[in-house]
């Protein structure tokens, strides 16, 4: 088998592997990605594609200004891979409601309605906006920035940006192990050897075989997220909905995801019943006329959980060269440009905001 | 475009109308049998396949024994079907068990439990059968006769079965309108018109069609059943499980058909995802162990309900030899073997049981 | 059942069919659509979308500018229906390469090479725009302003967009038969009787049992196109491609759609095995790379064909207020604006282009 | 994590892993499955399931017996199965025609031929037997023993049957790496360690990462395999018919299953385009009428094959009690049984033919 030498070898094709191709290749280095399956086939595909800057990272201080980074970095992506690939993510405008059914939940919402960009709507107005909301809210957060793209199209436009700028992506190529050599790393496949002065282990939850076998004890836990679609016959809803950890999410064709469930340490890939019907119930809670829609379909996915809630970004602390871009929880697909960008600087040796280096630093310390 | 001449026309190609036209080539009439969309693929293939002679009817005066003969029918079309064509039927020995959770459910088993073919169990017994049951039964009826087969399969088999013997089957072929003509019918379609001194209408719920076109104030009720999915992970299931109008009937290759709802007068042939959550409540009542399965898929299918649940088998009052073979609710599995023989009979001149001609009769009086 | 009265019925709601709901929506006619099975769920969702004006239509006097008005209503229709129902049809620009083989199909191409719209690329101009292009190329007519969308959420766009000024969409309800009855016509259905002043048969191929039930001897004839799809791993395609009456369409998640073929005739709403050797063939010659690339799925939609190549749009000659919108052959997607707004044209008494109204009324004389 | 203790762990849960399962858990053995993926999900359910002893292995000293006895071991695991776990594996009698275009063909058959239960058919007879066959063919030799199943069914059967003497199944558990440790084997996984005496890797191709990992430079050599099903309208098909490499394998519901392609070294696990095309031809130089027939689906699956065609079924040649067993080509149906049987046999010191010890131990010397 051929060897083949590389500037960057990336370990997953995600939309996560895909973001630090596009970045990196973009600089001219010659980046090969190895997925084992197909791109973006396994958790990116789950997603239901909110960037939820503001609905999920108010509470965290170093992850929402990273995020709402993010989500300001994909106004220009969408743009530039559209001209560059004539891959259009999908990205619809028009923001998120997070639901409020009490006195309680609306104070809980509090730290994000004190942001510019975040408006509360009283039960009127909210269901103004959405006119199938339940009677039971008393009215909503509104998050006009916290749009939604479609994960999978947004990952294939950013792995074939990357390509475009000369990435060699390698599909169905299962990584076995990376072992440092002379200066390069060797990155065994069943493929044959790949070589390479810098690795990013960027792979999920499937991750943590590499924290094992790179001397780690840093893990990611599978966070199991099962999600329903269904056909939206009404009302054209325009917004995201959003409660706790369920959310409603509309797609173009009349389609609307439903999520999603968190299953802790559970590394099935296939919905369960009991997923399915506690995804129906909550989305009912929301929308109850959703009781009424046709069925599409139910599928799942493995978020990569952190103990701590921060992902790891950054070197491993005794091999030059090597990182990992991993512990996005259920958000990957809002990460994605911000940790490509950042994977970037910290390889090209450009400047990293430092809170966000000791943040998601591998050798943190973490408190399980 | 060319015209047909045949013996009989069948309209409706689901498993009645397939029952028939075997019955029917196998006496060397020439037969055509007319088939909007595809052989099976509305109802038939959506139904379980439980053959519930005792399950269903016990307490039907005339359809027990019509019920029972074609429960006894299936026999021995199954292995005559094998022979002939190759097609297994998927018969599944092992019965059924109707669950009861309390005393006055226990009561109304009665007059099944009084047949020699049934057997009551109780908690233990019946959970040493099943072991996945829920603790909350006090026993069951033990139905050993109703065993099940895989429904499209068996309609695909008498299809087939006559075409060997000189059927010709006619997908895609919609039709519009049944006239006298002389001593033939002339059954218009896109397609010509075929000709025939006998037509048989037999399609379900769009039987009403013809009723309403032929003169005949008579309709069936299209009653929706959702039905889905499961994988069984556990102890393999050899019996189907039954309670009110719910059931979970196993397949060979680890599935659990989950059924079904009853929705009056729908005509969507979609599963909602009220129907959806209905139907996987009701089976983990039956088996809790169903909400950690796997999920696999939802359908629905339109049964053809009729006033006073009879079907209507046997001839226009006014127009002879034109017979309707439609109205077997949710047993037209179950019923077609049977109703292709009797409709075979009346047709050539053969006996038929005079209670059943009187039962089943189009002209017989309907209380609405 | 309920008897339901409106200013218009619609009888089928493909895109012809949800086009003429929303130019009549639009203008406050009461409006319902009546569609056998699902909203876009035949035809048209088996359709390419290919906005092909330039392509289909140079030669045909009067088609052209009608196609080329159609193409141009669509730039205002797509700003127009998202903006309302937060649809996006998925319009790509990008045009289309009619491709040319030799000197004598570079001749063909004179009457389209002609208009300014349309420009000649040589060999090594076309390869620069799409590198995948056969070496046997000696060009390629560039049509840009012949984009694509895609078909069934268009039709979802117009069928929403109609709805949200109060058109009613009645899905699986089969139309029997329409007659007059005083002022009304009357719309039998298995749900029950619809009541109107106007009525639209817009049934595509399936309009012939209204032809024939309503006293003409009109007809259009099935055109099965059996089309592939795969996923492009290489070079992303901005551009339709196009030969004889095959093509390849990209779609935006890496998708090509791959057609057609032409079986005259023929009901059948499934493919078959060859006509997917046919359009594989035919793409290799175009695209040779495409034999390389993974499979998606097969698929066939029937075109509604007239004997002179135009499309039935007006009047039925004898009832007054009885429309007819079908046999736009295989161009139905383009044509679906500029008929929507003839329809409501004629109905509302609105001046219609006369060349129009001559060349595609129901009583004109058509040479068989 | 637990750690979990058993006699035996098997790696790998396709059709070889759980016959080996099922052997060993019916001797009392303590096993546990891991698999990475589900139950036969890979390789094992894109198989045809012919279970070709006189077809594939007439040449093969070694291996005819040994695949002749497999052949054999079905017929009394069929009925020990159904008996057990209410799984029918779906085995159709009828055998299976390998057919002749030529006297040269027809005389690469004679070694075939020479046995019992093998018997030439002129090209009449052999159209008698199946009369779609081309008119091409100058006979056929027809294999009677050579019948088929449906392998995922029967893998789903071992797995179940296994269950039910004990052994343990854990899905989506991918194993990271084997290690002896005192005198227990490690085997490392994501979801924690397990811990077994003995080890049997029954991987597949995806077994070359342990002979890697564990210091053998053996391999198997990925070859897949693209397959298409088809709905066969006409007469049923009762046998296997067979070409070169090339099948056509009919199931119950109307079904052909065409393969196979042979792409050397390729780890894709989807059809290729140019995949679909090859086996269409070539089931169409078969039986013609392929052609017509409606197209149901494509896929894939990867064969692991050995340099010298032989399996690697022993132990590790410095590693006691660690087993593989894979390289089963294009018959790890056909040699599930025997295989199962022999490492159960090695395992618990049973005796052995020594003529297979010898032909497929894993240290024996290999030409490449």
């Amino acid at each position: 088998m051929e060897t083949k030498k590389f500037d960057v070898v990336i370990v997953g094709g995600g939309i996560i592997g895909s973001s630090i191709a596009y970045y990196l290749a973009k600089e001219n280095r010659k980046v090969a990605v190895l997925e084992a399956n197909t791109i973006g086939g396994k958790s990116t595909s789950a997603a239901a594609g909110m960037l939820g800057a503001h609905s999920e990272y108010k509470e965290f201080k170093q992850l929402y200004p990273f995020a709402r980074s993010s989500q300001l970095l994909y106004k220009e992506l969408y743009e530039e891979i559209r001209e560059l690939t004539a891959i259009d993510f999908e990205k619809r405008n028009g923001g998120l409601l997070k639901l409020a059914y009490s006195e309680e939940e609306k104070r809980e919402l509090e730290t994000i309605l004190a942001l510019s960009s975040v408006e509360w709507l009283d039960a009127e107005l909210a269901k103004k906006m959405v006119p199938q909301l339940s009677g039971n809210i008393i009215g909503a957060a509104f998050l006009k920035e916290d749009v939604h793209i479609t994960p999978l199209i947004a990952c294939n436009g950013l792995s074939k940006g990357a390509q475009l700028f000369g990435a060699e992506v390698y599909e169905y190529t299962r990584v076995l192990g990376v072992k440092k050599k002379g200066i390069d790393y060797v990155i065994k496949t069943l493929q044959g050897d790949f070589f390479a002065e810098n690795v990013v282990i960027a792979s999920g939850v499937w991750s943590n075989y590499f924290f094992q076998q790179l001397g780690l004890s840093h893990q990611v836990i599978p966070v199991k997220g099962e999600c329903v679609s269904v056909e939206n016959e009404g009302f054209p809803l325009q917004y995201s909905v959003f409660h706790n950890q369920y959310y409603i999410v509309p797609r173009n064709n009349k389609e609307f995801i439903i999520g999603a469930t968190k299953k802790w340490n559970e590394w099935s890939e296939e919905p369960s019943v009991d997923g399915i019907e506690e995804v129906i119930q909550k989305a009912k809670e929301m929308i109850p006329e959703v009781g009424n829609m046709k069925w599409k379909r139910a599928w799942a996915g493995l978020r990569p959980q952190t103990y701590d809630g921060y992902p790891f970004i950054g070197e491993h602390p005794e091999m030059k060269g090597l990182y990992f871009a991993t512990g996005h929880q259920r958000n990957g697909i809002l990460l994605a440009p911000i940790t490509g960008k950042m994977i970037r600087d910290l390889m090209l040796g450009m400047p990293v905001k430092s809170e966000w280096l000791d943040a998601f630093k591998v050798e943190r310390p973490i408190l399980v």
